[in-house]
């Protein structure tokens, strides 16, 4: 299961590996259940293919952001997950279960934005009838690449960690309309989140040992990577959207910001920047001790967004 | 958009060709928003891929199906899918949005015995919560295939039509429960229905010009082939299930037999039993008026089931 969207509580991790215990491991060159996206073998080819859902009430609050924000946030929730691997999303298939009446042309105004900007058309898909609105995408892209596809497990003590922008935009957002007050970025932030496949490529092509994209925060996040990689790190000066608090950069979600890890001799800023591409900014080190993990010197909190399903 | 689920009303189809619009016309070598499944490129490789949804209280009701019924339709739907097109599904992603305290473990078991059946793991997916329960699955199959994948669209005028079984079970089955008669095999039916990728391989490569599945119901689906290859048919002795009846056979979905086109040189029947499958069922030819759609003398009603999506 992708962790794209917000909300996985230890009740749904639990469930997540419950599933994944049911169809067994991956074949070689396959990755399955567990990471951002899964690479499959279709006949000859190698796919990266990601599926998240969003619904109405839970990951958009529809009376502060609008049903086309909505729809740009489940394409580009999936697009950021397959960017999460260093593999472009190129073709996407959407499910809209819904009310009858739900207003599909706002809907998919968004979906196109998300489409067009990302050049993800979409190719097919199923309209139902639901008692609430659950948008569900699926997206697919070409994993048949060199360097193959980044996992979250390949960090290695001593490998340099880092973020591609600052972080805590999309929560600082979400903070300020809840409380009436509108800063047009971070309200951007919050209703058309950018996903970062152009970055996830450099990433992956430069060199990086795992990755994962910030969709439940980045404590939780840089977590599951800590996690599958077996270290610990040493983290400082994480940087935080003007306008956010450090707990919007921490425990705030949906930035969509990549986070990774990379050999010491990478020179990643060098790699960006003859691509055209923001300066990443490190943050720290990966250390031997997967108990320990720092940020200015103090363990670094673990709360994501949480949700009841499972 | 796959027609897989029940449901299309005339606003559905109206949503869905806007919805194709916004996107443009599919490359060559792809086949985008308007039959069974997708086919699409990514890198070098050709993929089927389909999606459906399913919902609790829409597609499946509860009170008299369980929730791995419903895991095993969602998975079953889109199987049926690529087999309308000749194609194998080989991996799924399921999402699951639903209330706090969803039985995962129930739905998965339905969703885990399909994917034993039809060889389709799933690799990936999403759980969120959301105020109803729906559960989206998308499926991938190899489309690289020798003859290509069969599309509605390529029947021709004195072509034959072909079925792969008898009809009108599983809307017997669900008249039954709702009657509070159970006929175990019709119940069957209903419960957990038998997608044909076999039988749809075995059309495609035996030369058939055109397939769709009866999901929406034998007379809407067999429209769409008539309406995307634009030609009329003349057919005789519709096969109706026993304890079904003929509106059953005709306007009942999720019967998921296929309904196929194809010349009248091909021995269909030699072809599958060679292959150890059930005989297919000849029901008539492809005529020139596409306005004259007749079985057994009369006009084939249009009716399958309607919602209000879109």
């Amino acid at each position: 299961m992708s962790d794209a969207t917000p909300g996985r509580g230890a009740g749904e991790f639990a469930a997540i590996e419950r599933i994944a215990a049911r169809f067994g491991g991956a074949p070689p060159g396959e990755r399955w259940i567990g990471d951002d996206a899964a690479v499959v073998r279709v006949g000859d080819a190698v796919v990266g293919v990601a599926a998240d859902a969003v619904a109405a009430g839970v990951h958009a609050d529809l009376a502060l952001t609008s049903l086309a924000d909505l729809g740009w946030k489940a394409l580009a929730a999936n697009v950021s997950d397959l960017a999460a691997m260093g593999l472009v999303a190129s073709r996407a298939l959407v499910t809209v279960s819904g009310p009858p009446r739900t207003d599909l042309d706002e809907l998919y105004d968004g979906i196109t934005a998300c489409a067009a900007e990302f050049a993800c058309p979409v190719v097919g898909g199923d309209l139902t009838e639901a008692p609430a609105l659950v948008v569900s995408v699926t997206v697919l892209g070409n994993a048949a690449v060199s360097p193959p596809p980044v996992f979250r497990s390949g960090a290695r003590i001593g490998d340099r960690v880092w973020v591609s922008g600052a972080l805590g935009a999309a929560a600082a957002g979400l903070r300020g309309m809840r409380a009436g007050r509108v800063e047009p970025l971070l309200a951007a932030a919050h209703a058309r989140p950018v996903p970062r496949p152009a970055e996830g490529v450099a990433a992956r092509e430069l060199g990086a040992t795992a990755m994962i994209d910030v969709s439940d925060g980045f404590a939780a996040d840089l977590g599951h990577v800590l996690d599958a990689s077996r270290v610990g790190c040493e983290l400082e000066g994480l940087p935080v959207v003007a306008g956010a608090t450090l707990e919007d950069a921490i425990g705030g979600g949906e930035d969509y910001e990549l986070v990774w890890c990379a050999p010491p001799a990478v020179n990643m800023a060098d790699g960006f920047a003859r691509r055209g591409l923001r300066s990443p900014i490190l943050l720290g080190v990966c250390t031997g001790d997967p108990a320990c993990r720092l940020l200015d010197g103090r363990p670094i909190g673990a709360e994501g967004w949480r949700h009841q399903l499972g």
